[in-house]
């Protein structure tokens, strides 16, 4: 494969830490983009258990030629923590998915996954700005989903989960930026353009769609985040019922990108 | 080049930690070797501190894919205190260059400097048996060559070092194993069939000779531990005198290949 860097003493290195990390793609993808960015530097997985991860990065940190963390599940809300700084809309999730070095050393998060998800649905071929969005899912990746749907200028955003308390609490946050576009949803897609799914309802054979697939419509778009099956029951639905889709891999694979810019754009990646 | 892992969230990582760390070369060679025998592996260079090795080793060693250590300047006697168990060489040095995990996680150390030094050597057509060994330098890298060479079969070894008391160290407990064989030695290698530099000095221009070069002649070999200069002026000397040499690279390549084999003997690297 290409986009390998001539390994040396000179070599900077990026993690990316979860559990479990076998799945993972990105440091192929990322090692490519750094090393095709001119960059000598590569990205190597760290299997790191929940209980392990602030040890871990104390540790790893004191390594100067150590110059970035990608997080992914379950460690993005503790790695937040580790910040230093971080961006306005990592403060709003409380949680990270990339870490970069400050000049003194100390950490500055982002957290990509909403922004990804919407240029994902965008080289789909869906357009925010203007849709009446139905969003399932108020963790992680949903609450940062929210805040880049309504960001892209969505005109009105619903949000649904099981967990009533995580809903209304996530609704009654968002509310406080961006008043009553943004409401309580239910699993019911009907009236609704956009659909996303940001639960892990799919990621297992038997689970139940989160939500209710016989009202998809062919005029719905419908994305969802769940990279593995890479084609969900829920957008087997939607396909089933003419929906355009995206799926997980696109809004990872432009997640991605978004990581390679922030790693690139300040700190010692950056010249 | 070739030899690169297909990184993934399944490749292996080992770490080489120095400081300075841009001068090692290990990492493209001993990650080429790891992939040429089957491995998904990748060394990658980290730059830390002395003050700051412990805890980077206590951090890092949280990551359950992080299965090695190559140690390099001036971390090889620190990181012996982070073995769980070790080799008899190591301990007879206390120091170790080398570290892979036991099955239950923890470190095993071994120092493989002075096989390397000796392999080095024998390829460059040295045969160290019942030579007449003087060995400048009675540090950690010295500790390590006067134990291979008396291993190796030197009739006889005579050890030279500025700090008289290191050396008297040195030969005392040398000779509890290999007796009067071994013996305080001088800059003077007049008498002498091998001669060895494991001092620094050579590295800085204007350092001193280890050793007095108007007393080598051509029936001597000489071997250095200094990569950089390539050929330092000790070696020059030597050459200048028709003496066979063999330069710091050399070494260095005999104990690359060393570590690749103790990596895969054992461990999570093993299969």
């Amino acid at each position: 494969m290409s986009g390998f860097p001539e390994l040396s003493g000179a070599t900077r290195v990026v993690a990316i830490v979860g559990d479990p990390i076998r799945q993972v793609k990105s440091p192929a993808g990322v090692t490519g983009a750094l090393v095709a960015r001119g960059r000598n530097a590569v990205v190597v997985p760290m299997h790191v258990a929940p209980a392990d991860l602030d040890a871990f990065l104390d540790g790893v940190q004191r390594a100067q030629n150590f110059d970035g963390v990608i997080v992914t599940v379950p460690h993005k809300f503790a790695a937040y923590r580790h910040c230093a700084t971080a961006t306005p809309r990592a403060h709003f999730v409380g949680a990270v998915n990339t870490l970069r070095r400050n000049s003194d050393g100390g950490w500055h998060g982002d957290q990509l996954d909403g922004e990804g998800f919407v240029n994902g649905i965008r080289a789909a071929g869906c357009i925010p700005a203007g849709q009446r969005a139905l969003l399932a899912g108020a963790g992680g990746a949903g609450s940062a989903i929210a805040l880049a749907l309504l960001e892209a200028g969505v005109a009105a955003l619903a949000i649904h989960d099981d967990d009533v308390a995580r809903r209304d609490a996530l609704v009654t946050r968002l509310r406080t930026r961006h008043g009553d576009k943004v409401t309580m949803g239910t699993a019911d897609p009907a009236g609704f353009t956009l659909i996303v799914n940001a639960t892990p309802a799919g990621m297992q054979p038997g689970d139940a769609l989160p939500v209710r697939a016989e009202h998809l419509v062919r005029t719905m778009f419908v994305g969802d985040v769940i990279t593995a099956p890479a084609v969900t029951p829920l957008l087997e639905a939607a396909r089933a019922a003419g929906c355009a889709t995206q799926v997980g891999g696109g809004m990872f694979a432009a997640v991605a990108a978004l990581i390679v810019e922030f790693l690139l754009a300040e700190g010692p990646l950056a010249h």
